[in-house]
C-alpha cells in the first residue's frame, strides 16, 4: 500500500526532491517516490510497502520516465523480497504495468535474477533481499552514471551538427532527472548545453494529455534557470516554419532491433516536421531502452490509455465530477483515441545518442553493434 | 455592457442555440452570443448592448469562427447605429479586435458602407441604423447560403479524391453551426458526407489551447449523431502512420493572395503530415476569406495570445489561481509561446473549396479567378 508524505502545506521552495529512494524505517524498508502526477504545485511523495503500490504508482503515472521504471521495477523487486511477498508474482506484476517501457521489464529481470543467483547459493532470505537490493541500487548507480554519458556524447553531436552554438532546442514529453537516476536522457543533454553557455532557448512542449512538459520539463528548466518558453504541442510547426528550431532532443521508451523509436506520442509528426525542415531529430536513450527482441516498429506493442485523460482535465481542487475523477471538457459519452507512445522509423531519426556513443545514420547493424561494444564494456 | 441569460442550470438536453441572433426587447436592440467558452458543459448567452461588449466577447472568444465574426462585426455596427453611438468608432474597435481574421473586417466594413450610403442619401439616423442592419441580415443569409455550398462543391471533392467512400475525416478545431450564420465550412462537408452515408468516422484534435475540438467540434458531432473520436493533436501523427486518415478537412481564417493559408494553430503541422502520408490536405472556406489584399504568407499578421491560455487550465469550478485566472499547469513564471494562428504555404494544400467552386491545384492565378468569378455571381 502507499503512504502519503506531503510537503505541500510548508511555505518553501520547490527544491527538488529525489524522483524515488529507498528508505528503511523501523517499520521496514520502503520505497519513497516524488507523486509527479502533483507536480509543478506539490511536493507530495508517496511511499510504497509493497510492490502493488508501486505497480499503482507506476499505472498513475506517478513514476515514469524510462529509465526510472527500470530502476523502480528493481525496488520493487527488492521490496517484495525484503517484505517477505512472492518475488516472481511481484515481478510479473511490475513488469507489466506499462507494456511498452521495454526499460521496466528489464529491470524487473535484473532484480529478479539477483535474487535467484543468491537463491541458489544458499542465501538465506534476508541475504537474497539483501543481494536483490543491491542490484537495484547498481542499476540506479549505472543509470545516473549513463546520464553524464548521454549528456557528453549529445552535447559533442550538437557541437559537431551546429557549430555555431546558440542552440534552440526543441524538446517533448520529460527527460530529466525525474526520469532517471541521474539528470536524465535528452533533458541532460540540453542541461549540459545550457552550462557551457551554449543554449539559446529551450523548447518546452507541453505534451498532451498529461502535460509532462508543462508540469515536469518547464518545473526542471526553472530549477536550472534555462531559458525556456512552454508551447502547446500544436504550436511547434510554427517555430519549425520560423526557423527557430535549430535540433529536435527527446527521449525513448523502446527502440526496436531496426532503430525505430517509441517514445511519448507527439514524438513522430516532430520527426516529420523536423525532416520536412531540415532540422536534426535526435533520439537520447540509455542502452537498456534498445530491445533486439523486437524486429522493428510494427512489433512495438502501444499502450492504449484511457479516454478520459483526454476528455477530462484533472483538477485536484475540484470535485470529481467526470467519470474519470476530472473536469470534463468534451461532451460525456465522447469516444477517445489515446495512445501513449508514437513510433519514429529509423530513416527520419538523425542520430540515437547512448552512454556508449551517438549512432548516426540509424540502422540495425549499427544498433546491434553500439550494443555488443556495450555488453562488453559492462563485462569487462 | 454584457449581460448572461444563463441557461445552464436548467436540467435539460442541450439542444442547439444559435451562435449569434439580434433582437429587440423594449429596452433597446441587443445582439445576443451563445458563449462558446462555456460549451459543452453550459449553454449561456451573452447579450451585448454595445460594441465594446461584442469587442471583448470577440477576444475572449465567447464568439469566434471566421465566418461568423463576420457576421458579427457587421450587426455589432448595426447596433452602434440603432443605438445612437458613434459607427466610425465602433467600426474601427470591432475591426481590430482579431488582427488575423479577414471576415471580421470586411463584414465591419460592409455594415459600414451601408450607413455611410444611407447617410449620404440623406436618410435619418433611424432610417441609415435600419439599413446598417439589413446589411448585417443580408450578410448572415448570405453565409448561410455559403455553407450550402460549399458543402456540396467539397462533398462532391471527396467523391471525386476518394471514389471508394467509408471516408474517414481528421479535422481541427471548430468550423461548424458555431462559427457561421449556417453549418459551416469544413464541418458542413463532413457533416454532408455523414448524411450521405458516407462518412466511417471524424476524428477531433482537441484543438490546444482553448480545446475547440474537444469542447465544439465534439458537441456538434454529437447532436448530429455522427461517428467521431476525438484525440489530443500531438496523436494525429499516429493516425497518419495507422493510416486511418483518407482526408484533412480544415477551414480558414486568412487566405492570401498565393493561397498560404493563416488557421488555427496546427493546421500547418497537419499539412506536413498529410503531405509526408499522401493524403488531401483540404480548406473550406468562403470566398469572403480570401485577402488579395495580403500578397503572401509572410504578410500575414499572426495575432499572439496570452501565455496563461497555455499555463492555465480554465476551470469555471474553481476560484481563479493562476494571474489568467485558471489552474495553473506550469511552474509560475513561465513563458509560452502562443500564435493563435500558422499559415499553410499553397503547396501543401490539396484544394481550397469556396462556394464558388473547389480549386486545385492551389495557385495565386487560380484564386483570383475565382475571387473575380465570385464577384461577378455577387453583383449579377
Amino acid at each position: 500500500m502507499a503512504d502519503q508524505y506531503a510537503h505541500a502545506d510548508e511555505p518553501r521552495q520547490l527544491t527538488g526532491i529525489p524522483a524515488i529512494r529507498w528508505e528503511e524505517p523501523p517499520e521496514g524498508p520502503v520505497l519513497v517516490l516524488l507523486d509527479q502526477t502533483r507536480l509543478p504545485t506539490e511536493e507530495v511523495e508517496l511511499v510504497c510497502t509493497d510492490a502493488s503500490a508501486l505497480v499503482e504508482a507506476i499505472r498513475s503515472l506517478a513514476v515514469r520516465g524510462a529509465p526510472l521504471l527500470g530502476v523502480a521495477g528493481a525496488y520493487g523487486v527488492a521490496l517484495a523480497a525484503a517484505r517477505g511477498f512472492d518475488v516472481d508474482e511481484a515481478a510479473t506484476a511490475l513488469a507489466g504495468a506499462r507494456p511498452t517501457a521495454v526499460n521496466l521489464s528489464v529491470g524487473v529481470r535484473r532484480a529478479v535474477e539477483a535474487y535467484r543467483a543468491a537463491c541458489e547459493t544458499g542465501a538465506t532470505p534476508g541475504q537474497a533481499a539483501q543481494a536483490t537490493l543491491a542490484a537495484a541500487r547498481t542499476l540506479h548507480r549505472e543509470d545516473a552514471e549513463a546520464s553524464v554519458r548521454m549528456a557528453e556524447h549529445g552535447m559533442a553531436l550538437l557541437e559537431e551538427l551546429l557549430p555555431a552554438g546558440g542552440h534552440r532546442v526543441l524538446t517533448h514529453c520529460n527527460t530529466g532527472a525525474l526520469v532517471s537516476g541521474g539528470e536524465g536522457t535528452a533533458f541532460a543533454v540540453a542541461l549540459a548545453a545550457h552550462r557551457a553557455g551554449r543554449l539559446r532557448r529551450l523548447w518546452v512542449d507541453e505534451t498532451r494529455p498529461l502535460l509532462q512538459g508543462a508540469r515536469l520539463t518547464a518545473y526542471e528548466a526553472a530549477r536550472h534557470g534555462m531559458a525556456y518558453t512552454l508551447l502547446t504541442d500544436n504550436a511547434a510547426g510554427s517555430l519549425f516554419a520560423a526557423g527557430e528550431v535549430d535540433a529536435v532532443l527527446v527521449g525513448a521508451d523502446r527502440i526496436a532491433a531496426d532503430g525505430s523509436v517509441a517514445n511519448k506520442v507527439g514524438s513522430y509528426p516532430l520527426a516529420v516536421l523536423a525532416r520536412y525542415h531540415h532540422v536534426p531529430f535526435i533520439v537520447v536513450a540509455p542502452v537498456t531502452t534498445v530491445d533486439l527482441d523486437t524486429p522493428d516498429g510494427a512489433a512495438i506493442e502501444v499502450e492504449q490509455r484511457a479516454g478520459f485523460e483526454v476528455t477530462e482535465i484533472p483538477v485536484p481542487q475540484v470535485q470529481a465530477s467526470g467519470p474519470g475523477g476530472g473536469v470534463p471538457v468534451a461532451p460525456l459519452g465522447t469516444q477517445a483515441y489515446n495512445p501513449a507512445f508514437d513510433v519514429t522509423p529509423p530513416d527520419l531519426i538523425t542520430a540515437i545518442v547512448t552512454e556508449g556513443g551517438a549512432l548516426s545514420p540509424v540502422t540495425g547493424k549499427g544498433l546491434a553493434e553500439l550494443c555488443a561494444r556495450s555488453r562488453e564494456g559492462a563485462t569487462g
